[in-house]
This record gives C-alpha cells, structure tokens and sequence, in this order.
C-alpha cells in the first residue's frame, strides 16, 4: 500500500521587500526546471496571508497583472512542484496556507519525508484530518499541537518527528523561517536584495532578481527573519551532511552554483572524466540535448573529438501530446528529438546523456542515429548506473523499472544496441565534484544503496 | 495608412491518408517554430470540410482527443501563425475556411502579398465583405469571383491578380493545392507517406511524421492533389528565383533542408565564413542561445577558439512575462538568459549571434556578458547589417527602429559596447549557402535594400 | 434540402445617450425572453464600431463591468436570439458587423426572410461570401452591393429585394436606422429618453429604463436617426398591415403594449372568450405557468369557477437537463411542473394552456393532474389549433409536427386524454384583440394556412 | 468579532440505488430555491468516495454527463447553498467530503449552530487545522476525534457537543446517516423508491423522482441506512419540537408537505386570516410574484376582491446586474418586477406579500405601483414583523436593518408610503397552520424573539 510519491521542487521565499510578490514570481521562474505541473505564492503584509496558485506553469498561473493586487505586503514565499502522486489536484498545491489556533502559516517544501506515512497515521488516529496527500501537511499538523512557545521551538519541535530530506520555507504574518534538513539533500541559499532577506533552491533564482549571493544555508539549520533581522540556529543533532549528487548530475539548472561547486564546470569535468575512463576512436561527439550538453563539451575538449549537434530539440515539446491512434509508430523521443542525418552520416558517434534510467529512451535514441546513418554509436553516460531508486525528492522509478537494478553493463550495451557503453566511476564522479565542503560526503544512494537516512518500511518499492 | 502586417507563418497538408488530422497536428508540432500564436486544422471526408482552430499553442489548441473526432477524414491542411497585426482574434487564424458558390474551400497561407491593400479596397468597392483582416482573404475572394471552369485555372486565376510571397495549401471537398509564389519567397516542401502526398514548409515536418522527402514545390509551380493522383502545373510566367535568406540564417529550424541546403550546415560555414573574415584574439566563443550556437561551432572551430555555453537559457521563458512594478530595473533578457560567472570572468569572449535588429538587446547582452567579469566582448554576427524591412514574410520593425538603416558598423560597436563588432559580408555570406539551385540567387532585401517584387507604395514603413 | 430556420429574436436601439450600451443592456434584459441563446451589442463613438457579444443570457455574456468601458459612445443597438438553426456558434450571434466600403455598419434584425436562400445563391454566384448561416447577412450583402448614395437609399435599394419578416435596426458611426417589414409581422416601438431616441421590440424595455412610450413604428416605415433628429421614410409600396397574432396569444410579455393593446388584458379576455364558447361544470381553473395564467384567470372571472395554482413551476428550469440513464421514466414536463395533490385531488379541473404543438406535452402534463387525483380534466386552448408552421420568426415544428395538422379536435382529445378539449374560435381570438388599428388584420397563418407573404417553395416544411 | 454566517441550503441522500448520482441531481434540482449559490454530490460505491462540486446552478454545475461517470456507486448525498459568509469560494461548498483515521466519510449540513465558534476555538487549541469557515467542519471534527466505537455513536458523541439547527445527511463507503436536532428547526423527510431510501430535505424532491413520500423524519432522530436496511434511533434527550415557521410563510416551495401540512395550502389560509383580520375597500388584490401569490389568492378568496396579476415578474433575473453607471436611478425592484398600468390605473389595489424586511423594497414597490395609477394602495403581509434575525438557518439581516425592531407599524406604513398596513397576528399565523404535529410548536423567533436554543453570545447582532 505505500507507493514513493516523490514530490520535485524548487522553493524561494522573500522577506522585507517592496516587491516580495512579484519577485517571488521572478525566483519560481527561474526554478521552473524544478516543477512544472503547479506553483503557488503566499504573501504577507504583517497582518493577514494571501495565496494565489494554480495548476501550470509559473507564466501561465500568474499571467494577470491582477494577481499580485491581491498579493499584498512585503514578505512572500513561493513553491513550484512536479508531483508523481497520482491526479493532480489544486489541493495539493503549494504552498500549503492554514489557519491555526496561532494565526496562520504557510510552508512550502522541496524533499520528501521517509516516515510520513507514520506520522500521518499517529495524526489521524488522535483526530487531525487532512486536506492534501503531500508529505509537507504531516509538518503542519505537528505544528499545529507543538507545545512549545516560541515559532522557531515550535518548529523544532515538530521537524525533530521527521526523517527524510526537507528544505523548507515558512511564513506567518510577521516571520520567515527557512530550514534544511540535518542531511543537507536538497539546496538552499540565502541571498541579499535591497536590504531584504531571500532564500531560494539555486542561485539561478538570485541571479534574475539580481539579489547578491550571501551563503548556503547549512544542513540542519534555521533561519529566521523577522523586523529585527535575521537570526541563525542550529537546533538538531549534528550529522554528517550527504547533499544529492544527482542536483550536480542533472536536476539542478547548468548556471547555477550549489553545494559549493559551479554546476556547469562541474558537468564538464565530468565529461572529461568519462573521456579518461572510456575512450574510444570516433569522429563526433554528440550530446543529447539539453542536459548532455556539458558535459559531451567536456569529452570532445578532453578528447579533442569535435562537438557536434547532431540532434536538434523541438523547445515547444510541453506534456500533452497526443499520437496518431491507428499506427504502430511510436512517437514518445522523435516529437523531443530530430537527427540531423548530414552531421551523423557515415560517421563514428560517441552520444553523451546524464543517465540512462529504463533503457528504453535510449535505446530509441540510439535507433534513431543509427538511421540517420551513423556507422558506430558509442554511448557515454556521466553518472553511474543507476540502480537504486531515490526516497529524498529526485522522481526515479521502482526499483523494477531501473535497468541497472538487475543487468549488467554489458546486457544495458546489448538492450540499447550501442557499439559500447560507458559509465563514469563513482570515484571518478565525485572526484570530479571537488567539493569544498570539508567533511561532506555526498548522497548517492541512486548508484550506491547507501541510503543515509533509514525508513521505516524499506522493500516498499524495490 | 498602410501597415506592414506581416504573419510569420508555417503551412502543412496531407492528402489520402487515414490519420490526415492527427498528422497534420505532428507537422504543425514540427513547425511550431514558425509561429506560436494560433493554429488550425481543417479536415475533409470527401463530403464537408470541418475545422479547429485556436490561440496558443499547438499542444494546447489540440489537447483533447475529441477534438480529432470532429475533424474525420483522409485529407487536412493546417497552419501555425505569429501576426504582428494588432490584437489576437480567433477569427483571424487560419486555416480560412468559406462556403461559396462551388462549395466549401479552406486556405493556409504563409509569406505576405504586397499589393493586399489595393486588392482589398477593389473588392470592397465591387462589394466584398471581408471577414478577417489577412491578406490571405483577398486570395479567397479573387477566387470566389473567379470565372474559370476548372479549380486549378480558377486559384491561376487568382493568384494572377496577387504580388508577394505566398505558400499556398488548399483544401476543397476532394483535392488539395499547393502553390509557391513564382519568387519562391517561401520554402515548401513535397513528401510522401504510406502513398499519400505531404506538403509542407520545411522537411523537419516531413521527419517527424516518418515521410519520405519528395523534393522541394519549385517556384511558381502548382500541385494538385486528388484521387487519380498528383498533376503539377507551372501557370506563371516564369521569374528568377529569389527565395529568403534569412530562412538560412534564422528562421528554419537547423535540423530541415530547404532551397537545397541542410540549414545547420549552412549556419556552420556561415561561423566559419565570419571567423575568416574577423578573426580576433580571444579565449572563448559563446553563441546566443539558441540561435547562435551552430555559427558559434563553426566559428570556434575555425579560428581554434574554445566553445563554451557561457550563456544559459531558460527553456520556460513564453510570452507572457510580468516585470517588477515600481523598480526601474528591465528583466527582458535576464528572463531568458543568464550568464555563468565561472565560465566568462577574466576571458576575452567572442560573442555569436544572427543578427542585430534595434541593438538593444545586443547591448544588454553585452552588459550582462561585462558583469559576469568578461575582460574583452567581440560581437560576430552571421548575417549582414539589417538595414531594411521584409515585406516577404518575416517579422522585421520599421527601417527607422533597424539600428543598421542609420547607423555605421562602428556606431553600432559603440552603441551596443562591444570591443569589436563583425558582421559576414554578402559575398561571404552568399556563398557559405552553395546553394545548388542553378540561376537561382536569393532575397537579401533585409540587407540590401533589393526588393526582387515591388510594392505599390514603397515608402510605406521607412 | 430547404429548411426553414427560425430566429425568435428581441432588437434594442439608442442614439445619443451617455450611457448606450449599458441601456441597451437593460433593454435586452428586458427583452430576454425573445431569445435566451445568445445577444450582442454593438455601440457606436461616431468614429468606430465595437462589438462584445456571446453565447448565453444577457446577465451572463455582460456579467462584468469591464465590457462596457469597450463598448464606448451614445449609440448602440442589440439583440436577443434563439435559433433552430442546428449547433450554436459565436459567430452567428447577432448583432452582426462588417466593414465594408464605405465604412462599419451593425445589423440586428428579428424575423425571417422567406426568400433568402434564393437572394443568398444569387450573391454568391456574384462572388459573395457569408459568414454566417443567418437570413440577415442576406440583407448585409446587398446592402455593400446597393449604388444608392445615400444610407437610406441603400437601405432601401437592399430591402426591397427581400421578402418576409423583419424588424431591423442598423447602426453606423453617426447613424441609427429602424425599420419594419411592409406586414408589420414583428412590433418594434420607438420611446425616447432623456431626448434620445429608442427603438424596441416590446414596450416592457421601454418601462425598464423608464424611457417614455412615442408610438409604433409603423409596417413599412424607416427611421433614421441621426445628430439633426428624426426622420420617418415610407420607401415602400403600401400593404395590408398583417402583425403576427402569435405575439398576443403566447410570445410577447404580458406586461408589454403591441400591436395597439396591452397584452396582459387581451389574454384575459382570451379566456373569458374561451368560458363563453366552451363552459364545462368544474370545480377549480389551473393555468399550465405561466404562460396560461392571464387567460385563466379570465376564465375563472367569466366562468364563476375558482382560480387555483394547482401546478408549481420550478423557476430554475434552464436548457441543459441531464436525465437517468437506465430508466425509463421522461422527466421533461416534471422538470418544470409539480402538481399539487392537495390542491387537486378529487376535483374537477379546467386545465387552461396558451397552444397545443406537438401533443406530448399536454397529454403529459394531463397524465400528472390525474396521477394527482383529480376527477375530471378540461382542457381548455385559448388560441385555435396549430395546424401551420410559421415562415416569419416564430418557432414552430414543421407541419407533420402539429398534431393539429392530421388531427381532428376529437382525436386531439383522445390523443391527449383529456375529458374535454376545447380550443378558442378563430373569430372569438380576433374579436378578443379588439384592435384598434384601423384597417389592420392579422396574420394567423399559424391557425388558418393563409400566408399573407408567398415565399418561393412552398412546400418545403410540410 | 462573531458575524452571524448563515447559511440556507437544502440536503438530499439516497442509498441503494443504481442511478444513486444521477438521482441526486434531480432533487437538487427540485431544491434548488434553498440555495442558489453552489452544490455538490458526493457518491459511494461502496469502496470509495468520489465528489463533484461547484459554483453555480445545479444544471450549471452537473451540465456534463461525464460528471456522472465520475460518481460511481449506489449512494449519494447532495446539498445546494446559499452563504451570507463573505466571498464564494469552492473550498466552502458542500458536502465536505474527508480522510479521517477510520476512512473517508461526507456530510450535507441544512441550519446552523449557534455555538461554532467556541467549537471550533476548543479544537484548534488541540490542534485541529480547519480547512473552511463552515459550521459543518465542526461536526467533522468532532467526529475524528470521537472515541466511541460505532459510527451512530460517534455521530451522537459528536452531536451532542453542537448547539442550534441542523438536518444532516451523512455518507460513508457503506453507510447513509440522516439525523435531524431535537428541535427539529429544519425540516428532513423520508422517502422510498424502488426499495432504496430516500431523504430530502422537502417532499418536492421526492416528487420529481417519483419517490413515495414515507414521513418526515422526526426531531431528534437518526436514521442509519446501510445494506441490511433501515434503523431509527432517538439518540438526544426529549425537547420540544420548534420547526421554522419561515419554512411556511416563505422558504419552501409551495407544492412541497412539510412539518406535516401542505405549503400552498397553509399560504392561502394566511390570506384568508388577512383577509379576516385586516379587510378593506378595494377593487383588486395583487401579489408580489411569486412569493405572494397563494396569500393573494387566499386574500381575495375570503374577501371576494378579484385577484389580477398587476406586477410581472423578469423570469431571468439572476444575480448579477449591471446598473448604469452615471444615473441616479436604481434599478434594484425595476428589474425584477414591472407593473402593468392599464390592470392598475384608477384602482384601489390591495398588495400581498409574505414579510417586509428592511422597508426599502417595498417602499419602492408601491411607488412603482403608485406611478403606474393606482389611487390607493393597501399593504398587507402574511406574517407578523420580522423583528428579530434567524441564528437558525434563514438569512435574515442583523436586528438593526429590520425595520420591525425598532419602528411601529403605523411608522412602517408611513415608511413604506402604504395607505394602510395590516400584518396577520401571532395567534392567526399559528392558527392557520392547524399543525397536525401534536405537542409541536413553532420556532417564531423573528417574529418574537423567543430563541429556543440559547447561544453563547446574544447580543452579536443586534
């Protein structure tokens, strides 16, 4: 009965600032990589909380001037969100705004809870009822019978129940807080603007709004902003901080600076890596566009094969699309994707992704190319297999469905029908990152199994 | 008076094939790129024509399924449209659909008739009464009054009477046409599927829906399309050919073939044309995406220069977009593009773009480039100086918004703070096409000022 | 291939008065029983023409305030409409606008042409091409293919082609135009406000905007209006005056004034008419509601029977209405009526009703007083049997609908299960108008099959 | 800070039927004059629990038949509402519909409680999180925090905590609920329909289905359906029984039996006792339409005065209303009401309505009346002044807009520029129910203040 509902996410908040809704609009624009099914805004203007959110995108939910007139105040936070959880429900969008016996309180999360369901249930048997599905109206419910006195105890005091990866963005009428979990699995930067605290998944989103970069915001602590200023604390145990690998790998935007590292330079050096670990004699490199793209940069420079794009993306590919009924054909990568058959002909091709998770895309891919006349096509992947599947707010598949739980490299070179496939080394991945994080390590339970928070119920989806 | 209306426009059409409505939505799928304002479909079951049309986007005019239930039978035409005509009305978009006194004919349209105005005030004075205000109605009521027997000789007719661009597909109860204007302005391709016949404005649209390229409908020619199969006509006099450059160097989407060329190819020697013309000392070569990145190849690897992607593109970025109310700050190309500080500090950049329309963005690139820490920006363009509107098709401002109509190249460079400013020459730019077209040449106008089809009043919009 | 299609229609018209649209507004509210399915205004700055228009009532299509700031100036018309010509679209509404050559000109027109479908092939032989399905675009075409100089003329050059029913009123930019058919089928009333002239369907629009009652536009009579006043034409040849006589007996509202007498009053006196020719013993009078209301309580005066309510309307009833799928039951009449057991039960009812069409309704609704108790059922019609459909704007059934038309009273009787059936003579119907219209008759072809305009194919409908 | 937030609504339940949805919707059909303002249902098929729920007209709201699709199974409850509680808002439409700790269970909610807002505050101090501002969460919560073991239980234990009106539908996955408070404020009957039961708020929703009316289910009892039938129980200490004397005089429809006397009926025995009580000379009686309209009927029975319908009465007036902008006139009562001169010129009239509540509207009516020749106008009403507001269900201003509070008779009558205004007495209103209840009385609190259920905090609004 348990299902990993994975819920990807980017969250911005804003405090103190003649704009803070619309510059709250500006941040989810530019973490719209991070969710694109719905987003929301909640804004304060020290009295009363406003909301405005929607199913869609951040342009088309708040494409009405108008919108922001009822976004008053000074303080606002903001969330976009890509759910796997089944329907999508305005319900279930975030922020999540409610009315409490201590006035109101908004909250929008990136990361998900591995004992939700747990504490969903305690909640439920002593008589709270809940609106949504997500795993972030657990935190509210805590809060809501928290004893302490305080907003920052209060929120301790509930975050202590739960496990599992959550950087959070709170308002009430007077207060932001901004929290990361112990573990650090998702970003979280703090920024300046005009005086005005920010917070913000990526810096991406500090960059637009031209707010200056300050920090990180630790793993496992709070931030709380009010009149007086900010103020720091770091309430939970210490733990050995494991950030997501995969940000650097995939999800995170290319221009954006997280986890102490540049994501591009970062991508790049993993392209070069994968040129020292799996060289091989061709005439092009190739990227699957757009998340190849560094790094097949990386493996051409390295390399010194020449960078080609050999496949053009169609940018208007949204989610509907809808295929011809009477054909066999299948249309899921050549709608996304067109070789362009005078680059590829007759060619040797090296074809850079980030990850192969099924199998089956690629293998599309790779038919493609090898219609468009390539004579080799030589598959280089920047990230380890991928084995395992996440329970931290990355949406991959059950275990079942991840082509490297249960086959070799050799059988996944077979399936997908390129000439040779390779994968970068753990090693020479987290080499490459560099980190500057003193004593971090990294999440990467994807490649590894080493899941570094336990779960109650761990076989639920292998 | 007059304005210069000009609809940027893409046409597709399929003729005897089971799923004609479904593919004629994949092709405009393909040519989305060629307008993102409304689109159509008109299907016929031999017996009625039925249509569908709407503001937005193709997958979002098309979303449901019961829309292809309404639009049965074996032949459609569609049609994706930008105007840069006022105001966004639904009964403007096209397909055109009449009934007339021979019964029902549909129309789509792309290119722009330069003698619409006059046409259209004959008409009215005869008593026409025009619905829309396209240029392609005027078409349609030229053949409502036309007196030949035979529909070919009819639309001849017609079209007879109209000066300018125009790609043609019609549809009637039981056949479809194609026409391309004798200057072959516009490109228009011919493809076959299954043994149904395809037409369409570029070849990406033919790959897309697995059809088989033909050749290309030359300039001037007319096919018909009905049950005892294809006829082709030449009914104009014949003209040396002038088909658009600027289809190369902007417009065409890099991975299709039009006026004999693969249009990639063709923006990569245009890079490596511009690298031989302006070679400049510097550290690294940036396009603008994504637009610029295949000249950014070719120029890179010509001159030896390293490519990088200096500059991120937000891939969510629509139309719709609301600023910042009371700061004075201007986020029109922050919104799309960000710069990544790593990459650019303390570098010698050569920047690559298409064009320069009013230089205002050029600037504010550049800025951007300079405060991501740039030591030098060289500007390298692969296009001449855009000193003239088109009046064939493509979206150009009045000649006194083109910076290049009155200004030198060195008070552009000035203007747009680059260190050095280049652009290809004609020359250079014409024969990086190696166009295979025999006497063919090609309309510069835009950069020229040789307008290969005059217009009634040519003083209209300088 | 002929159908006859039927336009119940309400046209409104005010000329320079501050607030145009949002009186016409008013008027069409008033007027909205004519016509639920759609409405329009066009309104007029002296310079240019806007239209707002829609699908649904008046309160719906102009429910927010914003419409109105785009529909500026002291001129405007609109119309009500319900079609029977097959789906409803937008574009049909009217009113309908076109420019044209010498400038915009608005239509709205209540009535029906009979001979349009021949004015209609004959133009677009000529090259015309409609828009619409509607009989007034008719009038449209003619109109930009008239070579009168002046508007009036032209008018009059276009009308004196067509044949039928038509209250019209057209709007220029400077200009208002009323005009009503040579018969006089449909009423049309002029009042004036404020020194504004207004033009109407019903004088129930006049009363809402408290606008004073002048007269009647006369049959065969057009008003021009313009910044020097009021002008009267009489263009055409002098007819004999044949307003519709349906209009008394069901369609106008009770509260208005048509034809010379008020509406309400003549309804009573129907059936004080219908208790002289058809006295039954009974215990109560119940009206079907609420159309039969007036005439019962006339009978209830004349007959000494007691007036009940003995059926209760649901005053929600709209158009959709989802029935149970798997039952049998037909919920059409129960949907709107609920009789009233105790009202009924047990006694001997004079049911009195306005038309029998079809038959099902009534025997329906007789099943219903019954299964309520009642002894005995009367039925008594204050109009004569529907035996004819009608050419000029009323919607009725074709002829083998009517049961009247292949029926004898009797076999109505048998038909509908009632105990008796009596229905209103035609001379007690007319008798009953008390007319004070001089040598004017009525048209009551809809009872007698004499059709006082002859229309090209006869035989079309029956 | 306590806002007296009533709302008038109408519940509807079925169990065991396989139309369950459908049938749903056509009673609250019939119900819809209890509320116009949203609706819902919620439907069971035995497994889970599926809602669809709106804004607007129940044939607005359900006017897809694919709605039904999505409510599955042979149980539903229903409700339709109108709130006085500020905006509309989805989220505050019925039946509420929750996940609680012991599965999914709804609620349809007629009446409100006087002690919600202390309910509520007590929860939220526990840590209830209140998902709207309607009085029903209340009960909802009480719920899921219950302990006893059985549903009927739970329901009691949870009841017995609230204070004030309620009849209530509740549905589970297996189970229907239908409890009405042991005052009986609201009324609730039962009914049968090919073996499933049936509960509705008025016995006019049983008609339309053809349901057969059971009886009334009693004040303080609960009705638990589930699939081995029906049981009764009386769960709440013995009060005595004050329905809503409003019902009668008002809010029900006409046609519908409740509280054991038929409406119609009960309303034209009011105007008899009027008539009894307050004759005078006049020459003809009108209703306001169409509440007033069987008191009229009554008045003139008794009094032997003719009955004229001298006021008719828009049949699509709605909600919203645009008035002109610039102008002083009000359009408030002209919109709705339009009298007809030539009924009322030169006569004495007697006007019947059913209450005056602010004096305003009928202060405006009789001008109206006045202006269109009446000599003179006599006012009378069947029911005492309306002195007190309704914290019971009915939507009445606060005491202070009641002109009855705080004004004589003889001051209304010079208020409302009536020549004489009679009211019918205390003793004949009751008198004229001849209530067949047994020890039964009414809840006449408007009239009386005399509040059979004390509430916390009286002086709220007055």
């Amino acid at each position: 009965m348990f299902d990993k509902f994975n819920d990807e996410c980017g969250v911005f908040g804003i405090f103190d600032h003649p704009e803070a809704a619309n510059l709250t609009y500006l941040g989810l624009y530019a973490l719209q990589h991070r969710g694109q099914e719905s987003c929301g805004i909640v804004a304060s203007d020290g009295v009363k909380l406003n909301r405005h959110r929607g199913i869609g995108l951040v342009a088309d939910v708040f494409k009405n001037d108008s919108v922001f007139e009822k976004l008053p105040g000074r303080n606002a936070i903001g969330h976009v969100r890509y759910s796997t959880a089944g329907g999508t429900d305005i319900k279930n969008c975030q922020p999540i705004l409610v009315d409490y016996h201590r006035g109101s309180i908004a909250v929008a999360h990136n990361g998900n809870l591995v004992n939700a369901p747990e504490l969903r249930s305690d909640l439920e048997k002593r008589g709270s009822i809940f609106s949504t599905i997500a795993d972030t109206e657990v935190i509210i419910h805590l809060l809501a019978r928290a004893e302490c006195e305080t907003l920052p105890d209060r929120i301790t005091e509930a975050l202590k129940e739960v496990m599992g990866a959550y950087s959070l963005a709170f308002l009430t009428e007077t207060r932001m807080v901004a929290v990361r979990d112990p573990n650090g699995f998702r970003p979280l930067v703090l920024g300046s603007l005009d005086g005005a605290y920010v917070v913000a998944s990526e810096s991406c989103a500090l960059d637009l709004i031209e707010a200056e970069f300050v920090r990180e915001i630790e793993p496992g602590e709070m931030i709380v902003v009010d009149k007086d200023g900010l103020k720091s604390y770091h309430p939970f145990e210490k733990r050995t901080a494991t950030p997501c690998i995969f940000e650097h790998v995939y999800f995170a935007r290319p221009d954006s600076t997280i986890f102490g590292r540049q994501v591009y330079q970062v991508r790049k050096e993993f392209g070069r890596q994968l040129a020292r670990e799996h060289a091989v004699d061709a005439d092009i490199v190739i990227p699957i566009p757009d998340s190849g793209v560094p790094s097949a940069l990386g493996y051409a420079e390295e390399s010194g094969i020449p960078f080609e794009l050999g496949l053009i993306r169609n940018h208007y590919v949204g989610r509907t699309f809808i295929e011809p009924q009477q054909s066999i054909r299948h249309f899921g990568v050549k709608i996304k994707l067109n070789p362009i058959r005078e680059v590829i002909a007759g060619k040797k091709v090296v074809v850079i992704d980030d990850s192969i998770v099924r199998g089956t895309t690629a293998r599309k891919i790779i038919k493609m190319i090898r219609n468009a006349g390539a004579s080799e096509v030589h598959v280089r992947i920047s990230s380890p297999p991928t084995s395992y599947p996440c329970y931290y707010g990355i949406d991959t598949p059950t275990r079942n469905e991840l082509i490297a739980s249960s086959h070799t490299i050799e059988e996944i070179n077979r399936y997908v029908t390129s000439d040779t496939l390779g994968y970068i080394s753990r090693e020479g991945l987290l080499k490459s990152t560099k980190c500057s994080m003193g004593e971090t390590t990294f999440c990467d339970a994807c490649f590894s199994g080493q899941y570094p928070v336990k779960f109650p119920r761990l076989n639920c989806k292998k």
